[in-house]
C-alpha cells in the first residue's frame, strides 16, 4: 500500500488508488443519525448523575429517561458526528451524502428534513417500530463543555444493506465516525463501505470520536490504520493518546501520523496540527468571544479541513478553515453552524 | 360588577370577588402546547409562500408538510403562547400551572419534560391516536421577525373535562391566550374555566394574541369584555385597533381601558403602557444589542407584567418588568428565555 510517508508532494492530491471514475460527490459520511437535546446544566448535576465531564457515554432507555426527566429544559437540534460535519461543509459548498438510520417517527423526521434542507443527499429509508430515533441529551455546563449522553435508538441498527454502494463511489472521500464503530451492524455497514470506497480508489476519512470508543475499539482502529485503510484520521489529543495508549502526545502524534497520509489532531484552544506527507503544519485557535457551548466542535474543524482538502488547499490553509469552522460552532449552542461559512471563511475557501 | 374604571387604589389589588380561599399558585395558564420548530428564511420565501410576514396562520397537515419540505434546518423550541408566559413567570420565580393538550408523541413528550422542568405543574394527560402534538412552523427573517404557521394538531382537542377546577380554583390569575379560541373544544374548556375562576373570586387575565384570531372572534372577545370577564387584558397596537376596528390608537385604548381594570398595549420598539385603575403608565423598550428573533416578545412582556403585578409592584414597575423580560426573548432565537431573568430584573423583583 502507497503509504509513503515522507512523500516531497502532498499526499491528500494522489489518492490511494486510481480512480475508476471521477467523483460527483465531495464527500458522503457514514454516522449516527441522531437529534441532540442540549440543556445547561451546573457542575453539580453533572457530578451527581455520575457523568464524565466532556466524555460521551452510551445510555440505554431506562437511563435515558431518568436523566431527561432531571435535565433542564431542552433545545432540539439536529447533530451526529460526522452528520454536522456534513452540515457544515454543505454549508462551505461542498456536495455531500449522508447514510444513517433513524426510526420511522416524529425526530426522525426532523433529522432527515435538516439534512436534507441542507442540501446533503439523504435516501437511508428510515425504520419501522421500536425502537426510536438517536437522542443525545447534552449538558452544557457553564464552562462551554459538553458532556454527552447517547440513546443509540434506531441509529444502532443500521444494516449493511443500506450502505449504497453506488453512492460510496460516488464521492470522493469516505468519511466515517468512530462513534458508529460501538453498535454491530452500522460497524459491518462501513466495514462494507470501506471495501467499496477502496476498490473504487477513493479516499477515506476517519474520526476516532471519543477515547471510550478507542478503549472499547482500539484493536479495530489500529488494524484499520495498519492495513492503511484510513487516508486522513482526525483526533483529539486525548484521542491520540488513547489510541496510542501512550501519555506523551509528540510520541503519539509521531506513531500514528506514519501510518497515516494525514493525520489531524486538534487541541481545543492550543490550536490544530495537520502531519501530512510527512511535513508538521500547525495552526492557532481562531479567536472568539466567548465558548458557549463545545458539542460539534470536533465535527465542525473536521468539515472545514475536508472543505480545504477537497479543494486542494495546502494543508495549514485547511487547518485554518477548520479552526475558524470549529470556532463558530462554539459560540452558539448546537453542533450545526448558524453563520454563514462561506462569508466567515472569505477568500480562504 | 366591580369593574370601577377610576377607583383611586389601582385595580389589582383587589380582586373581583372575595375569594373563597387564599390561592396556593400565582398564575395558571390554558394555552395551546406547541413545539415551535424555527429556521432562518429571507422575505422572498415569505414572499413566495404567500404568507403574511409578522402573522401567524393556521396550517392543516398539507400545508405543513409542504412548509417543513421547502424550509431550512430548524431547531426545535417548546413554545406556546400562554405557555411561553408561565416559563417567563416561573424563570421570575413565580408558582404556575399549566394546561394544555399534547398527543402521545415524541414531540409531546418534549412540550411536557420542558415545562415540568421549568418547575410548572403541568398535568393535562396526553392524547392517544392522531393527530400529533401542536407544531409551529416559525419562518425569522434577517430583521428577527418572526411568522407563524400554526399546526394546531392534538391542541385543538382540549376537551373541557380536561379543566381541573380544583387547579383553577388555586391560583390567584388565570391567564388564557386568544389563539386558543379558534378550536371549538378548547374554547369550551376556557369558558368553563373562566366560570370556575370568577366563581372561586380569581381574576382572569387575556392576551388577544393575534389581529386575525380578533377578526374571527371579535364579538367573543368584546362580549368577555363587556360582561366584565377580563380583569387583565394584553395586546399589541395592531389587535388593540382590530378589536375596536379602530384606526386610532389612542381612541382604541381609551375605549377598551374603560371596559378592564388593567389594560397592556405593547407597542414594540416604542414601549408599552398600562392603563390600570383609570392612569395610565408607560415604559420605554428596554435596549437591546440586535433583535435576533421577536417570538415571544408579546409573552414574555406579559411574563414580567404579571410577575410585577402578583408581587403587588407599581405598575410602571410591572411595565419595566415586561420590558426587560421582552428584551431577553428577542436577543436569542426561541420563545423560552435563555439568561436569567432574575438577575436581570434585580431589584425589581
Amino acid at each position: 500500500m502507497p503509504h509513503a510517508q515522507a512523500s516531497p508532494a502532498p499526499s491528500h492530491h494522489q489518492p490511494r488508488k486510481p480512480c475508476l471514475s471521477q467523483p460527483t460527490l465531495d464527500v458522503v459520511a457514514i454516522g449516527n443519525a441522531i437529534v441532540d437535546v442540549l440543556a445547561r446544566a451546573d457542575d453539580s448535576f453533572i457530578a451527581e448523575h455520575g457523568l464524565t465531564k466532556g466524555g460521551m457515554q452510551l445510555i440505554d432507555t431506562t437511563t435515558a429517561d431518568e436523566l431527561y426527566s432531571a435535565m433542564g429544559p431542552g433545545v432540539e437540534i439536529s447533530g451526529g458526528s460526522a452528520a454536522n460535519t456534513l452540515a457544515g461543509l454543505a454549508a462551505m459548498g461542498r456536495s455531500c451524502g449522508f447514510i444513517g438510520q433513524v426510526a420511522q417517527d416524529q425526530l426522525g423526521k426532523v433529522f432527515a428534513h435538516d439534512i436534507r434542507a441542507l442540501g446533503i443527499r439523504f435516501d437511508t429509508a428510515s425504520r419501522a417500530g421500536d425502537p426510536p430515533t438517536a437522542l443525545c441529551l447534552i449538558m452544557v455546563t457553564p464552562d462551554g463543555q459538553r458532556t454527552m449522553n447517547t440513546f443509540l435508538g434506531a441509529s444502532q441498527f443500521l444494516p449493511p444493506a443500506a450502505i449504497d454502494a453506488d453512492l460510496i463511489r460516488s464521492a470522493r472521500i469516505l468519511y466515517l465516525e468512530g462513534y458508529l464503530w460501538d453498535p454491530e451492524e452500522p460497524r459491518a455497514a462501513m466495514r462494507s463501505a470501506i471495501a467499496t470506497a477502496r476498490e473504487a480508489g477513493r479516499e477515506i476519512a476517519f474520526t476516532l470520536s471519543d477515547a471510550f470508543v478507542i478503549e472499547r475499539h482500539r484493536a479495530d482502529f489500529l488494524k484499520l490504520i495498519d492495513e492503511g485503510l484510513i487516508d486522513i484520521l482526525f483526533a483529539n489529543e486525548t484521542e491520540i493518546l488513547s489510541l496510542t495508549q501512550s501519555t506523551d502526545c509528540e510520541s503519539a502524534i509521531a506513531q500514528v501520523s506514519a501510518k497515516v497520509p494525514t493525520l489531524v489532531v486538534t487541541r481545543s484552544e492550543k490550536g490544530a496540527i495537520a502531519i501530512t506527507g510527512g511535513t508538521r503544519h500547525e495552526v492557532a485557535a481562531a479567536p472568539i468571544a466567548q465558548v458557549v457551548d463545545t458539542t460539534g466542535a470536533g465535527d465542525l474543524f473536521a468539515a472545514g479541513f475536508l472543505a480545504g482538502y477537497v479543494a486542494g488547499k495546502a494543508p495549514a490553509q485547511s487547518l485554518k478553515m477548520g479552526a475558524i469552522a470549529a470556532a463558530e460552532i462554539i459560540s452558539h449552542f448546537g453542533a450545526r453552524p448558524e453563520a454563514d461559512l462561506k462569508a466567515l471563511l472569505g477568500d480562504l475557501l
